[in-house]
């Protein structure tokens, strides 16, 4: 065979997906292939023309079909509030928790100095127009509790302090449920930090 | 939106796979649409023509480019001997063991009367035809060691009987590396029926 065999060819595509190893992915390629053929080409074909069918919304950032995300157009929410988060998944993780009802603004990144993303490529300028241009009282910083999260908050208080909006970070603690003896030093911490009277 | 949601879409084509719930195949989607398109296209792209770059070994059932796999093709590997094998996967396992140097024949299924696959529905003619026209003196029955395995391997040494060809099957016990204590009762009980003399 001059080719590369399609099985291995597909089974190393599919390993480089975040979680799955080679057998998985030998795994998978063979369940696809004892499937139906129907099944196979969907899939195969809302792989192949995802990144064409999925845009940016122009505003803030959010996944949408059109220009703008059904969350911008939703005369309903808050303007005066907006989110930042680092990825798509984590806006529609607080969506489910109803905990917000204002407007997001996805980073689609967050400071990494080791990975070479440093302050300037950190796209900013769409939420300081966003900022200039409306009346925006309060940016809550939901990026992930990282370091990289954190520093990316950090430098958003800071990139935003001439503005005089405020900035704040959503709260960090022990989880619903869970168990102080299980909970790392680090989050006992910021639970005792961050604790607020009961009335 | 009149069309349903690409990602969504996406999402549900993956959570079908094997092992794949709903939060595992959001992030899978959502992995593949951050990265390049280049490798969205050409993940769904193999995906998409598996079913076509991929064809049966005629002789066989081996999974090959061609008419005839490559082990059928090999003038080294023995004629007498036929590995019968209930999937790809489980021929593969085989040829990394290094443990087998005759040919193979794969199902592509198992007897499975609750699933409705009963012997009329599993594909025997090949075999039959193979054992009547080569000189194949003994069939190695390696279907896995679970009840429809079971099952197919006493079935087709029923089969097998007209024809004066030797049906084996392979060994169960105490895989290597495994302690008795942690082993099943079944498990137990086969070593102990299948061992052998030290000599």
């Amino acid at each position: 065979m001059s080719e590369r065999d399609p099985i291995e060819e597909l089974v190393a595509l599919l390993a480089r997906l975040p979680g799955i190893g080679e057998r998985t992915a030998t795994r998978l390629a063979h369940y696809i292939l004892a499937g139906e053929a129907d099944y196979a080409s969907a899939l195969g074909e809302r792989i192949a023309q995802i990144h064409a069918r999925v845009r940016k919304c122009e505003r803030c950032g959010n996944f949408c079909a059109g220009t703008r995300c059904p969350i911008c157009c939703d005369p309903r929410r808050e303007e005066s509030t907006i989110c930042v988060v680092a990825r798509v998944p984590d806006l529609t993780a607080i969506e489910k928790s109803g905990s917000f009802r204002g407007r997001y603004h996805v980073l689609h990144g967050l400071l990494a100095p080791l990975d070479g993303v440093g302050p300037d490529q950190l796209p900013l300028e769409g939420l300081v127009s966003r900022v200039k241009e409306s009346e925006v009282r309060e940016i809550v910083v939901a990026t992930p509790l990282s370091v990289e999260g954190e520093a990316t908050a950090l430098y958003l208080a800071q990139v935003m302090r001439p503005y005089g909006v405020r900035v704040s970070r959503i709260a960090s603690g022990i989880p619903h449920g869970g168990e102080l003896e299980y909970a790392d030093q680090v989050t006992v911490g910021r639970a005792f930090e961050g604790r607020r009277e009961l009335t």
